[in-house]
């Protein structure tokens, strides 16, 4: 069995690694010989610590990631991760990959690969929501693939938001606080990256030709986005089954239409219908991404 | 992270050491701050290659079992396990225990404790149907708890019950290859340790006073025992909720009285009423059998 430790992995991340992993995860998950199974929430010894299985099986790959979220950890990340790979010969476990600092790669990954599809060309404004751990890669990764001329960051509570301002900062991207009506109406691409339970902005806000991408709904009940806004723009997701069940569109009308990014990706569906259309789309996180990220780095060793 | 490769956990697995971490795990399987969480089946790339994620969570452990079933494989056991035990403090894996072997000691321990609480004491015949790898580990576990006189080898193939007869016999163990009825007629204990989809046996075949175990039913739709045999036996398993949704009590009325194991061995239920009483456990395989298994292992190296 081939082991890569956090420190292993975290040492081989990059943006561009994760993006092409990503983005060849999106594909294969709408291959008729792909299965995406139920993500499975459980627990830990104390209930309000959350793990999730998350398992798939493509032609080349298959395997598992577990996610957790131990929110009281004080010794390290909150958000862990560690993917296992499957040796297709025999069924035993091929590979342990331990993926916190990549699986924050991994989903801003998913959120550049869309927005690479599906934002204007000309985007240049980007509002991101939420101040978390993830938030940062979510801004860094889209940097990388639209030139940003302003990053509204929108805090719930204040002194996060200067926080994630002064990273930005640091980093070279041009990141203010804004209040979210004022970051929603000037956004060509808006980004929700929290763990909201209620919509976070008001769907008449939201400007024509803006990219929304919902990034933190991945569990039952959790909700960024508002339902007027998935009633009257075009809705994009990394895969319907599980973006309906746990994703943003549990909330989205059973009459929508709703594309998968990996056929946009291949040219079975269209994109961006207009430079007026407000398309939305729902990362709910794959584990195929995972498998493949993972794959990719131990190539790398 | 830990790990204990194959090599380590199968040198280090004895019958005494999976008899009493599966006995703890029985127990703890029914305290109220316990959750199994349902077993979620998935497959390999090619869709035959199964594998099946099992996790729980107790007051002091939490993690998941992979158990794979690759029927193909010729470089290696079929069947394979993996533990991971999560840390309770932070989330991340803790260890990781290959453990194909100690899940042959694992699942045959489950049918010894079961057959220690429920088996006449002096029950001294018993009855294997199935001549896998599983079915000469149930006979030796349970040769540890009654002095067995003899042992009924029933087959489907009759050159695999001849294997097995030597293996046993190799053992020590009185074995001998029995036609169906008359191993049935004849035993004390039956254990069934097949991967049937249709009944093994008459019910009317079954003596008073025998204890019956299925191994076999972990999955939907598959049978080992005569439905007739579950409305006149008394009804006990590993744990009620998973025994009724994949194991053998799937074919159970929803009337019967099934009791979990541990509430017997703890002196909260009842086990056998009389001399005569026919007692039923299915086992269904539960994840805190492998984490208290994997626990125990790390805890002597």
């Amino acid at each position: 069995m081939r082991f890569l430790s956090e420190e292993d992995s975290a040492a081989l991340i990059t943006e561009q690694l994760a993006y092409d992993a990503v983005r060849t995860a999106l594909i294969a998950a709408v291959a008729d010989d792909t299965t995406t199974f139920p993500a499975l929430p459980a627990h830990g010894s104390r209930p309000h610590n959350r793990f999730t299985l998350k398992s798939a099986a493509a032609s080349d790959i298959a395997g598992v990631k577990i996610g957790s979220y131990w929110p009281d950890n004080t010794t390290g990340p909150r958000h862990n991760s560690t993917i296992l790979l499957l040796d297709q010969n025999t069924g035993r476990i091929a590979a342990v990959v331990e993926a916190a600092k990549v699986n924050a790669y991994r989903t801003a990954a998913a959120d550049a690969v869309a927005a690479d599809t599906l934002a204007l060309q000309s985007a240049s404004t980007l509002t991101i929501f939420g101040t978390g751990h993830q938030a940062y890669y979510e801004c860094t990764a889209l940097a990388k693939i639209r030139p940003l001329t302003t990053i509204h960051v929108v805090a719930r509570t204040a002194t996060h938001g200067e926080t994630l301002v002064t990273q930005l900062t640091k980093a070279g991207l041009p990141a203010t606080l804004t209040p979210a009506e004022e970051a929603v109406r000037a956004a060509d691409i808006i980004v929700t990256a929290t763990t909201a339970r209620t919509p976070l902005f008001d769907a008449t806000w939201v400007t024509p030709g803006t990219h929304v991408a919902s990034m933190g709904s991945d569990a039952k009940g959790k909700q960024e986005l508002p339902p007027a806004l998935l009633t009257t723009a075009d809705l994009y997701c990394d895969l319907p089954t599980q973006s309906t069940t746990i994703g943003e569109f549990q909330h989205a009308k059973t009459t929508n239409t709703i594309t998968a990014l990996g056929n946009v990706l291949t040219g079975k569906a269209k994109g961006r219908q207009s430079q007026d259309t407000i398309t939305v789309f729902d990362s709910s996180g794959l584990a195929l991404q995972d498998l493949y990220i993972a794959t990719t780095l131990l190539a790398k060793t």
